[in-house]
């Protein structure tokens, strides 16, 4: 069998080396250089003929810095004759650039995954991407994992009596009936509407969620603007206290101080496909470094990947009965 | 200027008849031969050369017929020396394969997209697609319409006194909201759940529809099936009567004998993207004609679509603010 | 050594399963699924990860469904990141629709192969393609076999005195005087006239027939017309009687009651690339199971498949020479 | 409307001087320089910048030089901003590589047709191919032009009691029935068979040719050998006088020595889409450069070509009646 | 004719404004957002349709982010169906990364090239690539603008008397031959040599500078460490004063505390394809907004942009005379 | 591991078979046919399924020929499905052609990289590219050896007392300024400037070579004019003796004649990268053969090429020192 290389870029060394440790493999070194013109340059340290190599980038803030930087750590594997090169992005920021919703916008999320090819990746493999459409943007294969297990997991330890299940609106409500039926709740959703001009809000809940304890979930929380909002929402529609759940938690800008201390909030949960906020000892993270190791490990064996995921199904429904004769 | 040359398929030459006429331009004949062997060949019988080629067919069933017929006709165009060739494809029914929700299942609606272009579509020109996402499936650009206005204008002349628009699942639930705040009303949405093994149902009605009209609407009504299910979780909440709407109303299998008398519709409204059913003379059909001529025309002139569509967004919001200066 | 995972589409799963059995691999289950809207998906039942996988359909009516069937399997191999994907098409029904006779007709076969290749092909393997250029019509790397040499086994039992093997025009000549050197015998053919409109005929027989008993060979009997209008042709040239012989027996409309029981006919010979017609238990169906299954079995091995037809070349003329040594 | 430029490589500038004077345009030039160390370069010499560039060049001996040179031609045009390129080759030589008959050889046809578009051809004009299914072979659109009629022509002043039109072999047999049904003739072919390692022989002439003149017809003659060894034939056959007609007349080796004295040949025919041989005032060399004049001028001008070969199709067959309407 | 749209990214829309002024055109407005996870969208607030569009963007810092922007620029003009989409970037700062001078490097260089193809770009201008040979790694046309010219014609005005032109390494050395042609001048160079590990220094000044003054020329200036080590090494071998000139003048981190007032600088002359440095009133910085102006209004007219240069190529040579012609 | 299977072209079978012996495979057969229409088809006489393909090929003289003649090598070999291509090309000549120094020339080395892409080359092996941004102009993996450690080897068993390595041209000076810091000598160039029409000529030379010997080095030596040039201006300037170098000798034209007896050359070293000139013993060659197949073990092991090169790099410097731990 042909060896595997893992390399990180600089987003998130942490996640790499972690995913480096349960595959038994070691991480191997990068140099990146910034000329003086300000234009990045990649060298990768260790011998990648004929290797499969994997490079570990999840798209965080700077976020342009580092999607250009997996690009030309691409670009290099590929010149130095990879066998193969795997993007492994916990987090596809771009895939939120899912749609045209105005005239002569750019359409960002395909064009990453246009770019990424362009590089010279043969293969995707990703985490909770915003919208399960995402996965049709990428000419190569994708394996998209999910944390919705490792979430459900999260909960099932605590007393769920009278607690709903709510996304903040109409896009995520797919994932959240799925945490729902996982833990045997109800679930409720925000609608948003459009105002005069660019201005989103969420003008009613759609569900039933008074006197209940929410459990708020999202795929991604950046400043945590419309988390506070859906919370407000909540409140007025009877609901008083809450837990936050989220895979990719950027928690940018004011988010920390929004959501550390906020009244109605008794938790916030998060996995680590992003490096953790400074700051905030009580957020709870949760690991998906298993579950990449894991992902590559049976990507390397030509192992199935969907047994990884009993009951939780990447794009919103469990695994057809007829998969378990695969 | 180029010349405009219309072609039709076989699925719906109605529709290009009307576009045509609105257009003021003749629709060009096609003479499709079908094979002993059972293959088709299609050839174009007015001179394509150096002129714009627009070719209308929806997927509409026999729809892997029609596909492939439309598939040779962009081919026999391109080969003719179109300067460009514009798939207008009315109803794309394989946008609904927009994700991967088992394992090894095939992308249809990704692939399909893909397919048009080898074949030598330039542009593609289509209505409500099943998901917004659907658009970035496409390697070519693609003007989205949408008949959400449409729809809309048929029920403003209503008395809409405590009315709700209803989805029938999550997934239409933007569109639902949008439909909803065109009218001024409230919207609500079906959950679905997998069951045991291959079955989906609608466990729960998300939001208040007690007491209320439904305003059910969908992007596709094929046999009707999910419409009466949600009929039933409609009534067991508390709602005596709804008005069902789609865009695609292609009313395949009982579909017609399900929601022509059943008790609770108070009137269908669709469009004719698809060719309407036989037998049933009280389906409400409007007309998306004009709008796809007027879009011809503007893509022939290099005017903006995106004023064709005022407050009524292809993808869920009213164009933002900034549009107006352009 | 990777493993080999074969597939069967819906069009012709008994040769499938012989291949199969031939190569002693199991054959893998596929599901097709058909939704409401007549759209397909399918799902792959069996491990593609890093596998190689051979994908078995003759286009054979409904031709477009089972195109269509087979690029969705193609797709969804690719998806699930099979190491390659083999086209395995006994029958390439399109490959008759191999050039431009008229202004602005499709270029099926061409456009045919190009979509497999976009569908994710990585090799096609095929036998007795309508005419040998096809196989420039691949972008991917084709193993083309040939059925001469089964259906020249099957006369060589035979006394041959005074026959001549007859081609019904001169596309298939080239096929028809390879057979006839295998067996000893002449050639003749029949001259097509293409008339006033959309009408072809045959306006004489070259070469000399008369007293002689006719091998009739072609490539492809669909409906079986030609092959009555040659006979006329062979009789008023003063031949009695005639063996009928094709690789591609589709034998559609009313193929069955024209030539069971054609006073001049005395046995139809064909195979097992398509699936055999009901009710002609005389019919003789040669098998190119094995062929199949050992072309298969070296292109696993990366053994030549060019010695596994001594004195029969897949384009119209025995290997040369300088081929023994490699 | 976009201007013509057009260019001429080095293999037959007076063809492109000829059909420069038809159109009505200067034929512009182009500096070709050979490098020390053999590499070539090309420059033209005519602003193309917007412009329609239409690049003539046959591929003759030394064929590869030519193909090269042309190549260059298009990789500059196309660099030079031009808005479109056409490979205008009269005589396509690569097309008689349109199959493989042997194991790991080369596939010249489709590689060159692959070539020409890598290096920037939008679209390739040209006449008689090998085989008609070498247009299946070129991504780009053909215009692929028959000098059927012009040879008819010439020969239809002649009387023509007790011809038939012969083909040397069955590859060519349907252009020589279309001859011969333009002429009203009969016809018949040589059937070649290949005997033990790799040579090809005539072993008999199939159709009736005793006591009758032929008018062989070939598309292609090089060395004239077959010619030669084909009149062998047909003279044990009965037949006792021939005129010999192609439409690439290259005459190559001891070609015209051959053919120019042969006792048997009553005159030869031939085009002007290759350079005419040396020596040989008795030849007769049939203008095409109207023909070609004429088909850029309706690529121009955006109208039909098919109306340019009335009763005459490039593919063996007259226009279907349907395309009367177009 | 088309009209010409024009956009400016955020790198120097100054520059962009002097383009179009002099092209008499509007400069068109750009609505770039930054979203709270950073990732960027761009709306192009113009209707593109059937539009030539430009996107005048130079590579400067922040690169990384002015890069992706034109390119999500350049996606959203193709997405908007513009028929022409040309990537105006003044400076290509990634052409430095031209080669692989250790193993397992990234190529930015090309890769970058790629990128822009893959967005959407159809054709290239540029001023001064880092080597000509950069010109070769973009699949579009590229026109390839010199701002030699520019800087002979500031120098000109002076008295050159015991004046020689030095390029800091041998790479550069070309494009100073042929201002020092220009000028009547002679050419010197620094010779570099790598150090030990990562440092490269420049060991000796190969041809002659005692008792002269030098001119100094470089492609890019950007944190003017070379520059200064080159004037200590010519300081050594006997010149006292130097003038300073480039193409790109970045000036980041220390270059004009550096340069401003460094005791061997006359002055420092730059152009403006990027954004002029902060407090520095006495640097020279020449115009290139009418050449970009003006080889856009030839663009589009169709004409030829050689004669923009008369007298200097922009790959080192002047235009050969056989030019004159065309 | 998979087999390799070399074969070599006809340009220098005698290199190639020292590859082989050095590899200790044996050389595979090729036969190669030229049609009486002087079009090429070559036939690879050994099995290459899933077999690693080197195909031996320098462009020399007449090198369209030998071009041509590797694409159908390239060609059938991926037809035949090798698993993989590489195209050893130890003189890319067309690496010459890499800048566009006038209007509308063709670009002679992006186009023929391009073109070995089409074939169907993998990967390419080289040495000693005119200039190392040429690599670029591939889009497939190249490794690119260099012949610079060879020289030096040649040089270093010499006194070495009072030399100067001269470049030609700045083109070639770092590749000068490395063998001279691998032989610790000071470095001059050649300064060629363009005059009135079409001619080049040296006009000084840069750097001190008065009372020295000259290495003269260049990396491709064809007809030898612009060496005796430049030794005409070395006298010039007070040098007396020159060892003239290169790594591609092709020595065509009048350069045997030249350079044999030339008075100021004491010994002329070249390569075995093309096939050496008849009627010159004294001419050194050194042997690259190791290096080739060393290179291609290493490929086809997986392991690192770079540390072949201890200290000489294939793109003028030195491997930076991070490479020791890789």
């Amino acid at each position: 069998m042909r060896d595997i290389v893992v390399f990180s870029g600089s987003a998130h060394s942490e996640l790499a080396r972690q995913i480096c440790d349960e595959l038994g493999v070691p991480l191997s070194r990068v140099d990146v250089v910034r000329f003086s013109n300000d234009c990045l340059q990649v060298q990768l340290l260790e011998n990648c003929r004929q290797k499969d190599v994997y490079l570990v980038q999840p798209l965080v803030p700077p976020t342009q810095e580092h999607l250009f930087e997996l690009l030309l750590m691409i670009n290099a594997a590929r010149g130095a004759s990879a066998a193969s090169v795997t993007a492994v992005m916990p987090h596809f920021a771009y895939a939120r650039s899912d749609k045209k919703d105005a005239s002569r916008i750019s359409f960002g999320g395909r064009m990453v995954a246009d770019l990424l090819q362009t590089a010279g990746a043969h293969r995707v493999l990703t985490m909770t991407l915003h919208a399960p459409q995402v996965h049709g943007f990428f000419s190569v294969p994708v394996d998209h994992l999910t944390a919705t297990g490792v979430l459900a997991d999260h909960f099932r330890q605590r007393d769920l009596t009278d607690h709903v299940v709510v996304s903040p609106d109409f896009g995520n409500a797919k994932t959240a009936s799925l945490l729902a039926r996982l833990l045997g709740l109800p679930v409720a959703a925000g609608s948003k509407q459009r105002k005069a001009d660019d201005k989103v809000e969420i003008d009613m809940i759609v569900g039933d969620v008074a006197g209940r304890t929410a459990i708020v979930l999202d795929d991604e929380i950046a400043t945590g603007g419309s988390i506070v909002e859906l919370l407000g929402k909540l409140q007025e529609a009877g609901c008083q206290q809450a837990a936050v759940a989220c895979t990719h938690g950027l928690f940018t800008g004011k988010a920390v101080d929004r959501l550390r201390d906020h009244p109605m909030i008794s938790e916030v949960v998060t996995t680590d496909t992003v490096p953790p906020p400074q700051g905030w000892p009580a957020l709870k993270v949760c690991s998906t470094a298993d579950l990449f190791a894991e992902a590559i490990a049976r990507i390397h064996a030509g192992a199935s990947i969907s047994s990884l995921f009993d009951g939780v199904d990447p794009a919103y429904a469990p695994p057809q009965m007829t998969l378990d004769f695969s």
